[in-house]
């Protein structure tokens, strides 16, 4: 029975996203583990209640333009983590505001940063709260050693308009050692010059299974964890039953015997490949592979007869679930297998 | 000079864009060839009335809803191909509603899209003009044989709500010898039927400048010629000088000598790769690689010490242009290089 939604839509299925929730709020609890979900996944206030409900802190966002948004979207958002470097007088303007309206911390890896933060924010009755990003090994930002941490802390302690809270990272897939050996040298060196380090918070749905395995950190930060997608079950994370979104398309032409056509393309499953071969899994399909995207066509083929009609509709599991939802002005809420709601991504697009 | 605009941003030279697609229209102009420019580049009404302004007799969309949302934009788009196979009363529906307010072409390439159209269209007083998608080569969609082509006019023209009006293809790039050879054959199939063929239209921007290779087209719908990107200066058919779309990014760390990190990540530049290394080419500094992507980060890196300090801004021509204007709500206008205005993307995300 084809769904009645006008396709191409992205659907999430709430029940399997609750089930995702749940599944790591236990691993977090049992490992006294605080969990800060990073909203980037679903850009959806409803989720971050969910994720809130089942037992989060608070939530993790990338832009402050983001951070408005979900904050906007709900009352009981009140505790954020914007884990980006911020500069500017617009963007701490608008981090200002957001300061006024919840909990707010922010990150920093280098001076130019910090300094920003330190000429803006400089009330030292209500300081903004600053991390430091350590890098420790994805080699995307992030401080490369410790030394170079316990300085950057220094400088922000000293700045009466900012509070020094800790250190935050997104360390690479299996990285849980390092982070492990990272955070203690840096801790013990920012200790040693009198400073605490009361929040060390790292992330990473691939490896989120390991959390327990860099004990010295007291928060953890999963994205993914909450829809799944065919990266995470091509690392054995996830499985196709795990996977709470889906793209929903329309055979649109079947040119040849091996070849179908269906209405989505890089428009809604996005170029990203995350290492894998092709543009996503159709479900119930595995002799299929998507193996061109242009924008608004995917091509799927076969080795044999595809064995698919015009006008059937097929769904999909994309390679990466988050990109996904921000191409959407709306996803379609599922439960028990039927359309429940529409949902608007209220933070889609927000990349300032 | 830092442009006073926040980043990241998509900035559009209106100077660039205009010379680029008077530079085809003059071509086209002299080889007789009609110009129906493809809009998924621009998505900007504004945009589609300089290409009407210079000479285009009307517009490309792939989308109804793209469709819709550049002729309520625009009182002078008045004309309009839909090159998708379009399926489902509720999209049928909405192409009725085009079909009242402008001139308006669809495609075909199967007897389901034709059958689906000749049951809702059946008012032979205000027939639906339809062209039949044919394969030369780039195998997306598309009637495989010049006489699989000729059985589908034959359908069209029989159903008493259809008009057969011509053929259509998106042809692989130097591609015009088997279009003039697929169109051939095609219009002496459907001529010898009785039927005539009135419209031939080609496309793809890479090849355009061989379109009069292909000389039974009579019509060519370039997309990306308006802005030009690193895939088109990769084939030789542009300049940097060309690129009209540039992404405005802040460098917001510099972590390792030999490596910054920029605020324009996939959700702006996307991973859009057509064929290339790297995501994007950052304007005066050939030494530097956008080697990596995330939702919010562009990882920049260089062999020898890559020259850049936080807080500065760096221009980036995407790798495909086409795809950047679909991640923002809104582009800035640059003339004499200052900006000049911000124009809203009304034609985003509209993938139905």
């Amino acid at each position: 029975m084809p769904l009645p939604i006008e396709t191409p839509a992205v659907l999430v299925d709430l029940d399997i996203a609750r089930r995702n929730v749940h599944a790591f709020q236990a691993y977090a609890d049992q490992h006294g583990i605080r969990v800060r979900p990073h909203i980037k996944t679903h850009k959806l206030p409803q989720m971050a209640e969910l994720q809130l409900a089942a037992g989060a802190i608070g939530i993790t966002c990338q832009k402050v333009s983001e951070a408005e948004a979900m904050v906007d979207g709900s009352p009981r958002i009140t505790d954020v983590l914007i884990t980006y470097n911020i500069l500017g007088e617009a963007k701490l303007a608008r981090l200002a505001g957001l300061h006024e309206r919840v909990t707010l911390r922010v990150v920093a890896d280098n001076p130019v940063v910090v300094d920003g933060m330190a000429t803006y924010f400089a009330d030292a009755a209500k300081p903004l709260t600053v991390l430091i990003e350590c890098n420790t090994g994805a080699d995307r930002c992030g401080v490369a050693t410790p030394e170079a941490a316990a300085a950057l802390a220094r400088r922000i302690a000293d700045a009466p308009g900012l509070r020094f809270d800790g250190l935050m990272t997104y360390p690479p897939a299996d990285g849980a050692a390092r982070v492990q050996a990272f955070m203690s040298e840096a801790k013990r060196l920012i200790e040693a010059d009198g400073l605490e380090v009361p929040t060390i918070t790292s992330g990473g749905t691939p490896s989120m299974m390991q959390a327990a395995e860099a004990p010295i950190a007291t928060e953890y930060r999963p994205g993914t964890y909450i829809y799944n997608d065919r990266s995470l079950v091509a690392r054995g994370v996830a499985t196709w039953e795990d996977c709470a979104l889906t793209v929903l398309a329309t055979v649109v032409s079947v040119p040849a015997p091996n070849r179908a056509i269906i209405d989505a393309g890089s428009k809604v499953l996005t170029s990203d490949l995350l290492g894998l071969t092709g543009y996503g899994h159709v479900l119930g399909h595995d002799d299929i592979r998507i193996d061109q995207l242009s924008e608004e066509h995917g091509r799927l083929v076969s080795d044999g007869p595809i064995g698919l009609k015009v006008g059937e509709q097929v769904r999909v599991v994309p390679n990466h679930a988050c990109v996904v939802t921000n191409m959407v002005d709306a996803v379609h809420i599922i439960g028990a297998g039927e359309p429940k709601a529409e949902w608007t991504v209220v933070a889609r697009g927000r990349v300032l």
